[in-house]
């Protein structure tokens, strides 16, 4: 099959050998695989993620030395399945998400980041464990279905804040984490939603998936469009961006006693100063990922139409087009996000209109 | 009066005018004002104290570069009465403790801490708002009053953590602002409390205050030693010592899940790497002072024996032996609380043993 290959760094796009699905596995053809922020700084970072991993305690069995193929934002059609698997939910034809997880008889193992053993969906096949497959409801389509991974992002943040609707929120970067945290908001009924960026696409993104205000940092302070909106309610803010001087970016903005998220991965060593988060008395809260029912719930709620996803979704490209949708993706004005469809002929990246 | 004035940076024992009590004021004759670790740090960070301020849209007069008397921990007595005081709840001869705070008509003005217009217990006379003293109950001696305020920063940032019976701390600091955190554990009935410090003198202090166990980090791991006291109740880490690398100590022996609570005050610059708490999924909450409803409570739970404070005090000086008070408090080793008495003859700190 045809992959996106990460080797020392950089991506290879070439012929590998087809996966083989094992016990309690299927064989699934991807029809669509967001492209991560994280997969960007996972290229660079790689050994920083496995030091990370290795100081908090968590068990990885990843060389970032030896090849790797990311893409865990998939949805992909059932084409085969292995042994044992009569019991299981999903069977050939159907078109599924799946927690980028697998289970085996070693442990849990991750599904296209963080690992050697399976390959993520920047490939034309991926094998997944029969029983985490969630069945597409509804009809929707693979591409939608293919957001449901980032959006759960945001509606495990929303829900770690502790966000209600009688708060009020300002969201500090509309990238895919910022937009997935948007779109959460405004699904649980928040009405005052300010979402930050130096992008003007971006900011129209937000407005159209549901931001009350977009802000401009370059030209005014978010928390005074946060006042002149609101300016009542208690404010919560997501620090959706995860560069050094984010996070006290966040804290500098959140008014006194009130609660600040970060959501956005920062890769690196950051600065603080921890007599201003401590005289304002914040709470810092900290989301990654989502649970197996966030998961679920989220592929319902984009099938039931509760969330959008279509203005997020920026441009395709095939398999061999991933390395050049890697460098559109570090031109934040270019594009939000881009799926990998692996039919998709050619190198590029085509646009997708909001439409979907 | 005799005070010990704080005046570029260095303190300095002399003569001032006797403070004179305005409208709705008393005069109050210091009994015992406890030196704090707060004090030691502004006489060098009082600027970036006042920039913080500003940062954070605190108003405040303090100017620095001017002349002020620090001690914000006192028990004092009543000795005259200024104009309109009439309905005050406290009267000539009472002995009394109070927030640190004087109601005055152009607004809420700290006493002994960063102003330069209320000085505080490090002299012989103080002018306090009457309506803000709390008159000490059920004969407590001063120096036991006097640690009123230390404990109510414990004591808020137990309840700004929301620790229950159910859960376990780890305090990480054994100094004045760990131990009152200690304490304030134990009060609510929390049973496994591991309070960890370099210094053998503040562990036995820590251990005599309710800690269950005491951890020397440079001989183990603190969380090690949770593991073997407790190791299943959801564990609290607390930085009850606020200098650069603290927070990242704490971050790093939270367990993932959990909650940290920065109570000790940074007063500079510190790195973190934001990807190790997110991993964890942490909760920080930053911790300050406390609000008059502990403050007042905290007088009552001395009062009635819910906590003894007296391991806590080490030491006494006069006026004139408050430099040589800082000095010591220098050497963490000799010394965790000195109170000032100005009755106290001398420009030396006398121990106090641990029968109070």
């Amino acid at each position: 099959m045809r992959a996106a290959v990460a080797r020392a760094g950089r991506l290879v796009v070439e012929d590998v050998a087809d996966p083989v699905p094992g016990p309690g596995e299927v064989l699934v053809a991807v029809e669509a695989c967001g492209i991560c922020g994280s997969d960007l700084h996972a290229l660079h970072h790689a050994s920083r993620l496995v030091e990370v991993a290795r100081r908090t305690g968590t068990p990885t069995t990843f060389d970032p030395a030896r090849d790797y193929v990311m893409g865990h934002e998939f949805c992909a059609r059932v084409v085969a399945s292995g042994p044992a698997t009569d019991g299981a939910p999903v069977r050939e034809g159907d078109l599924v998400c799946s927690l980028p997880v697998a289970l085996t008889p070693s442990g849990v193992e991750p599904v296209g980041a963080y690992s050697n053993v399976y390959n993520g969906g920047y490939a034309e096949l991926m094998r997944l464990t029969a029983g985490m497959c969630l069945r597409v409801p509804n009809g929707l389509d693979h591409r939608r279905a293919a957001l449901t991974e980032p959006m759960a992002v945001g509606r495990h943040a929303v829900a770690r804040a502790g966000v209600t609707p009688a708060d009020a929120a300002l969201v500090l970067g509309a990238g895919p984490v910022g937009l997935a945290v948007v779109a959460e908001l405004r699904r649980i009924g928040v009405e005052t939603v300010v979402a930050s960026d130096y992008s003007p696409a971006r900011r129209a993104v937000a407005l159209a998936m549901g931001a009350s205000a977009a802000a401009d940092p370059a030209r005014e302070d978010p928390v005074e469009v946060w006042r002149r909106e609101d300016g009542r309610r208690p404010l919560v803010v997501f620090d959706a961006v995860g560069v050094p001087g984010t996070l006290m970016a966040a804290v500098l903005a959140a008014p006194a006693m009130s609660r600040v998220c970060v959501v956005g991965s920062c890769m690196e060593e950051d600065r603080v100063e921890p007599l201003i988060p401590q005289t304002k008395q914040l709470t810092i809260v900290f989301s990654f990922a989502y649970d197996p029912f966030e998961f679920a719930d989220t592929l319902r709620a984009i099938a039931e139409g509760e969330i959008d996803v279509a203005p997020m979704i920026t441009g395709t490209c095939g398999v061999d087009g991933v390395p050049a949708a890697f460098e559109a993706l570090g031109r934040p004005d270019e594009h939000v996000k881009i799926l990998v469809e692996p039919g998709t002929p050619g190198v590029q990246v085509h646009p997708v209109g909001a439409s979907g």
